[in-house]
């Protein structure tokens, strides 16, 4: 499928995968403490595991010769689905979250928590599905999907354009 | 499981619900589009769309009333998911698209092709992996996973921080 968002959930689109990789970036890096926080089986979480480390998500570090053990650390293409799981956290938290927000995110340079705002990197206003409109890239195809235009079809619709 | 983005993947974390989110941005409203965009059986895009419904991700709107015909219009809900599906779809173009982006996004209201960056909402700096701390929210409760502090281990290294 010629999508980058398909492409994106080749390698995370499943469930324990992407709560691996949300618990990796929380500070896990042992195979005994990703099933201790996930509480998975030790054969569903090796799969998983394998996959991410054969995607180039996760990638195994020595820690110990003797006997030899090697805990699981994010790659650079890993760290940067930061960005996914950020939005789909704030997400939650906004939708999902009655009690509030289980955590909450501080930015160390300012020392405020705060969220993450998606901006425009040309014009650096924020964005939201309203503003913007997707155009065929260089890597389009025929199998790329239909593009249309979005804008308020009706008053208190969300929905996107009609052709 | 009191985690936000748990809570998201419940929702959408299942590569056909997603793929039908993402066609809804591009301006998909009827079923027969959204089963020829996606090439699925019927029978599961049933199931996905009414889930989809059920979640408060997307509604039914009457189009035609002889014989009465409804389309799948985005929630504010659903709107909100645009984050998710760009976050990932700017990951699989820098990671999964050796052609370059199927799609690129124009803001509206600059008129460049540009890429969503997130920021912070307290000090407008653009933010990555490395840039926070994850601290227990108000809806932190035994079962919000361990948090740590971020940091860099060693030297070429991405991995996260050991406790």
């Amino acid at each position: 499928m010629n999508c980058s968002v398909a492409q994106c959930l080749e390698v995370v689109g499943e469930w324990w995968s992407l709560l691996i990789v949300r618990d990796a970036f929380l500070g896990v890096t042992r195979f005994d403490d990703f099933q201790a926080h996930l509480g998975i089986s030790r054969n569903i979480l090796t799969q998983r595991l394998n996959g991410l480390v054969d995607n180039g998500v996760l990638k195994r570090v020595p820690y110990q010769d003797h006997p030899p053990r090697s805990e699981y650390r994010l790659t650079e293409r890993g760290r940067d689905l930061w960005h996914v799981v950020t939005a789909m956290r704030q997400w939650g938290d906004r939708w999902a979250a009655p009690g509030g927000p289980p955590l909450e995110i501080r930015h160390t340079a300012c020392g405020h928590v705060m969220e993450a705002i998606p901006v425009c990197s040309h014009c650096g206003q924020p964005l939201d599905a309203f503003a913007v409109t997707a155009v065929p890239g260089p890597g389009a195809s025929k199998a790329t999907p239909t593009v249309r235009a979005w804008q308020g079809v009706e008053a208190g619709s969300y929905g996107p354009a009609r052709a």
